[in-house]
């Protein structure tokens, strides 16, 4: 008898990732620490803000907050919404040519007529702390040293954090954006996975879901994946954080219906997104560790 | 009633390469004969070889010959199967600052303790014609302007050539290797097909090999895929290669039973093959003509 022929009864386990995330942030503040003490400053992150978006502050904000919280250093670097591709690109590189930044992200959205693709490649390798620049994605897909995409390896973080075994299984992942599904895959691919990545030209996309071990959604579509999409005792992972009209956030997983089949489901806000957070500022603090 | 059921009657279109290498070798010696016109020198392939593996040998003089058939100049660069990582990293830069080439690779197998990653991200990406810079593969998974693995790239070629629809569609990719499986997957996801990637340690093959509308087999395997693998009417493309004691060639899929129930085969060889080379003279070409 499956769970979902049992309304009411079955409640998926919830993978919350305020515990990794803890355990990330005293990692990177005892290095912080550590560095500190060995008289280095402190390991810093630099935000590229060119726009006015206020959810987009907001969040650049709480990034910097969460940076001082763990004793890092961090500059945003606000160019206003009228910035333009070469000025974008310039400052990329003089933050990768100045020896006290260690870590370097473009915070979207970008201001109309500049576009990521056009800018990330000016993110210096050693300092691409969310995995933006291709060259890190070719280097992670060919299994050399990269930071991969905070979002993406958060969500591997956090079902290894859960123990949920990972090789052999066969994981879906919705979305092939280049910031979580492509990476993902990769990551997924590298751990042994065998992997699906289906999106908006996917023909029956329930047809694909319904068969895997774990779902891994990024399509960045409120409530895409419904209960009719997962069987019983399915992983599922929600990346998605679609801002709702009453200043909350809802996930790319319709959270109630797949709650009450899916073995498992990361909660929207509270899962994937403050361990992607906590591994951006380790990401920093490894950066600067590795001079 | 399904083809399978009707042992010896069924017979798998054969997805032939000849014509589509023709049409592409046909291109590139139109394009270097206006280049010659124009008074430039011939577009120029240098491959590197660090092996005493005859096959490899065998196969590198093969490119020289297709090359110079279709006017283009070909460097074999034989550095003995005693080179050092650093003799291949200082040959392969070399190259990259040499103006009369256009296009570079690098044959396998490498010498003992010679890594392909670590010398691979020395080619000069302007020149990777085979995409097997980490960069390159970064670049085609963001969608930006790259070379693709020739091998990748022609099984996409050759599915186009035989008018098959790719967007929609669940294509299968058995094998996860940086130079094929990898790229294809980037390839087709380009191309709207929803992707699943497995590879040695997938749990169950055939129930994914079954269910999908294109397999594609490159795996490194004599006859991985067998007909208990494959659906009727599903697209089969081998990319396999493997040597037989006899100085033939083997496919990734035993095409005698898979021939009897598939749609449609590439054959081995003549299938992809030819089309891999005549792609990586058109990248050359292509990358003469970008100067």
């Amino acid at each position: 008898m499956s769970a979902a022929s049992v309304p009411g009864e079955h409640v998926a386990v919830r993978l919350v990732g305020s515990e990794l995330a803890a355990t990330l942030r005293a990692r990177s503040a005892e290095v912080a620490a550590e560095l500190a003490a060995g008289g280095t400053p402190p390991p810093k992150l630099a935000v590229v803000v060119a726009t006015e978006d206020e959810s987009s502050h907001a969040y650049v904000r709480s990034i910097a907050r969460a940076a001082h919280k763990v004793g890092l250093a961090c500059d945003i670097v606000d160019l206003g919404a009228g910035a333009s591709t070469p000025e974008i690109q310039k400052t990329l590189t003089a933050l990768g040519d100045d020896d006290d930044v260690h870590g370097t992200i473009v915070q979207t959205p970008l201001p109309p007529g500049v576009a990521a693709q056009d800018v990330v490649t000016s993110i210096d390798p050693a300092k691409d702390v969310d995995g933006a620049n291709p060259s890190s994605l070719g280097r992670l897909a060919t299994g050399l040293p990269a930071f991969a995409p905070a979002t993406a390896e958060a969500v591997i973080a956090l079902l290894d954090h859960h123990e949920i075994e990972l090789a052999g299984k066969d994981v879906v992942v919705v979305g092939r954006s280049t910031v979580v599904g492509v990476p993902v895959a990769h990551l997924l691919l590298a751990r042994d996975a065998s992997v699906t990545v289906c999106h908006s030209r996917t023909a029956d996309l329930a047809a694909h879901t319904r068969q895997a071990d774990i779902v891994i959604v990024a399509a960045g579509r409120p409530e895409l994946v419904t209960g009719d999409h997962i069987a019983a005792r399915t992983v599922v992972v929600d990346v998605g954080t679609n801002p709702t009209d009453d200043g909350g956030l809802v996930g790319d997983v319709a959270a109630a219906q797949v709650g009450a089949i899916a073995g498992a489901l990361t909660p929207v806000p509270g899962g994937v997104g403050p361990v992607t957070t906590a591994l951006l500022l380790w990401h920093t603090v490894d950066a600067a560790r590795a001079r």
